[in-house]
């Protein structure tokens, strides 16, 4: 005979209808009244979807002010089994820090642990709590003569904890890497409430499973992220940039290879967009303008930065562009002269999205294929759509330096954003991509995310879940169903 | 009442003595009798521990073909409660691939896994089989015009196999990070025999838990990695090297951060040596001579590489010993003037082994420290040992651009190894330093991990063992006791 436990096999936590009101009585004698918001207090926009597709009916939302106060929160919520899900700046696109269910889920915000701990400029390092928002880590690597890579649409109100939890991508990952490759160090409460101390400053250390990494990119599902340590880097001063038009998508790869060639580390971006999409920044946006004289079929917006020379950095990026133009593989191309120009080129790609809203909408695949076959992928996705769902407009931009393709696909084609998704993430999984090259699971890709993998690969991420949440605790119902 | 079990919940296997020859029977009689050598066989030099420190009694080497047939061993193995190590190249310094006991453990070799599967030049990657040696996989890069950059002094007898499962380093670390920052997806042989197909070629993929995180430098004891897709550089062609004199170690910090701020990524090695290693070398070894003409307490190696232009390069290394002249950082400097020079002044660096070997040998230590600690970390050691072991010379070198210190205490001092090593294992937790910065804990740093790490860290490690590999089969008695 089975004897009865606390907490189900799955994971599922089974708090008792009574046990959320102790915890509650708990939590606020523990925390004080003013850190546990009252629902209707926490529904007032502070627990927000980013992109409005979630309705967010938390049981309370916690504020605690230190890595203690966090440890206790948790440590209350898992004596009477209440799911916690860990809450940083809510800019994130597949409803991961969203309470699932109906009053059920306690919010925990880090937003109050917001404090830069220290910048060790000999260290190239900085670490900041959970509740720092991006920019200000950059600002305070900058005031130390360094930089703090992370560069992100939302990196004035996004933050340490959130990043960290979705290993953030952004627009310089190509020379810099993903967040997880800047996170030397974390401080993490565990699903128990104990606190691991795991914040180091060390570039090489081969001492055991290197556990900072199943935290990174867990979406709050092993643990809540407190503080981490960062890496550093010399900051560049320079910046070339050019937009080049390419005569289709098959010169794309040999035109990243030879960048990676001339460029090497330098070569900060390499971003994709389309004909359709220029249309669509053109006809939707005032103050924009086709920088070329004629239509082409495919953009690339090249950078390239570097700490000191700016002369010889502008030298290698014309010599790029003239070896792409003699190989056959741009057929124009527009440098820019000044900090002004390269803002103009750059402000062509980041209208892409403000467009396509304009528009109607699209339904959006963040996705990611090998590098070499980001022009085959394009294609049979865009054939497969359009076969599934005729007149459907498909507008493919994105990261492609990391092979990351955002696959969007305009909403006027009429037909259900689950068929597209299938249609595309089906393709994807023929060029062995991801489903999710920067944006993470969430709830949003949760069934994606069944499909895609293996029976195997679900089992070991259920394994690892249960190992270190086997009350099943932290933000149920992200990741995994 | 608990139900009897074949494994004990500490994870330690329960092999009964009856289970090991039956096991045997069916390995042989699954994989073929001449793919499981016998122990005298394996004996003949097949399992050796590269430094000689400990004896080698397997069972049996099982020496399987195929991902396949590594699958069918580590089955039939896991049925009997057989311990499985998984055997590479061999040259490992911490003994974590010779198995325990006497005749009780199981050496599973992938040595016949050698193929390279695929060269993708387009996905800059390469899929190889855990058995191809290292030199064979940088060779098949160079034959598509491309880098695999791992660099170590075993590259021509390490395999694929073992730099994955030790999270090797090397002197190429600086530009092109650890193994862990190469590696794009896995194939593993599960502990319970099921085949994992992570291999991916993806630089994006926010899909879940990152698993093969936990598998890069798990030395072994979560599953048997039987291929690799790594990834590839473009290649460079031309290099710039000189040694640099230093007044003392307290240049060394802003030395470095000058070296990142004007190379930039092209920086690819900064290694230090002092007068008692470069005295070491010209005492114990023809053909040597000292590049300056008088003696310097510290030296740094800096080397610098670029896919084109050498003399941009060439100009950018000048320039940076100008300024590092000027700042009063560095003493003297001897560039480099062509490959064979550039080699000469790299052949004092890479003589320090051999010539520590000549001298009567050393207690290695194999640390890292924060980038800015280094030379504090590196006097404190120093006192600390001379005040321990009056009258012990201490060699401190190594890739201190990674902030990894070779801190080895020449035996001439006297006293006993273990007594140095706990001294200076607390001077480094006293700089928030790693015991283990590139060779891994094996056997040998077994207890002082133990002693290093808190009692929430180790039992962190102890349940991600124990729910990959809850029978505990996979080579016990490594990494932890």
């Amino acid at each position: 005979m089975t004897p009865p436990t606390d907490a189900e096999p799955s994971g599922r936590p089974t708090a008792l209808p009574t046990a959320l009101p102790t915890a509650l009585a708990e939590l606020r004698r523990a925390l004080g009244p003013d850190r546990v918001l009252a629902p209707d207090e926490a529904a007032a926009g502070f627990v927000r979807d980013e992109r409005g597709l979630l309705p967010a009916h938390p049981a309370a939302v916690l504020r605690p002010r230190s890595t203690a106060e966090v440890a206790t929160a948790v440590t209350l919520c898992a004596r009477h089994g209440v799911p916690v899900v860990p809450f940083a700046g809510g800019t994130g696109l597949v409803g991961g820090a969203i309470p699932l269910g109906e009053g059920t889920q306690v919010v925990l915000s880090v937003r109050e642990l917001n404090r830069i701990r220290s910048v060790d400029a000999a260290d190239f390092a900085i670490t900041a709590e959970a509740g720092c928002v991006v920019a200000d880590v950059q600002r305070a690597a900058a005031e130390a003569g360094l930089l703090f890579p992370l560069r992100l649409a939302s990196e004035g109100s996004c933050r340490i904890g959130g990043v960290v939890a979705t290993n953030a991508g952004g627009s310089n990952v190509l020379r810099y890497g993903m967040t997880r490759e800047l996170v030397l160090g974390l401080e993490v409460v565990l699903p128990d409430g104990r606190i691991w101390h795991g914040l180091r400053t060390l570039r090489k250390d081969n001492t055991g499973y290197d556990l900072k990494q199943l935290l990174i990119g867990s979406e709050g599902t092993l643990g809540v992220v407190t503080a981490a340590t960062l890496r550093l880097f010399p900051r560049p001063r320079h910046q070339a940039v050019a937009l080049l038009a390419l005569p289709g998508l098959g010169a794309l790869a040999e035109l990243l290879a030879l960048a990676r060639e001339l460029l090497e580390e330098r070569l900060s971006a390499l971003e994709l967009f389309s004909r359709t999409g220029l249309d669509l920044v053109l006809s939707q946006l005032s103050d924009t303008r086709d920088p070329f004289d004629r239509p082409h079929p495919q953009y690339v917006l090249i950078e390239a930065t570097a700490t000191r020379d700016g002369a010889a950095l502008a030298a290698a990026l014309e010599g790029l562009l003239a070896e792409a133009i003699e190989r056959g593989l741009v057929a124009d191309a527009v440098p820019a002269l000044d900090p002004a120009q390269a803002r103009a080129l750059w402000a062509l790609r980041e209208a892409l999205p403000e467009a396509e809203k304009r528009a109607g909408g699209a339904v959006k695949h963040d996705v990611s294929v090998p590098l070499g076959a980001i022009a085959a992928f394009v294609e049979a996705a865009e054939q497969a759509v359009a076969a599934a769902c005729p007149g459907a407009v498909v507008n493919a931009f994105g990261h492609v330096g990391d092979g990351n393709v955002h696959f969007n696909v305009l909403s006027a084609g009429g037909s259900s954003a689950v068929d597209t998704s299938a249609v595309v993430y089906r393709v994807v999984g023929e060029f062995g991509g991801s489903i999710s090259a920067e944006h993470g699971i969430g709830v949003l890709k949760r069934e994606a995310l069944a499909a895609a993998r293996s029976p195997l690969e679900l089992d070991l991420l259920r394994t690892v879940k249960t190992a270190l949440d086997p009350q099943g605790i932290m933000n149920p119902g992200k990741l995994l169903a």
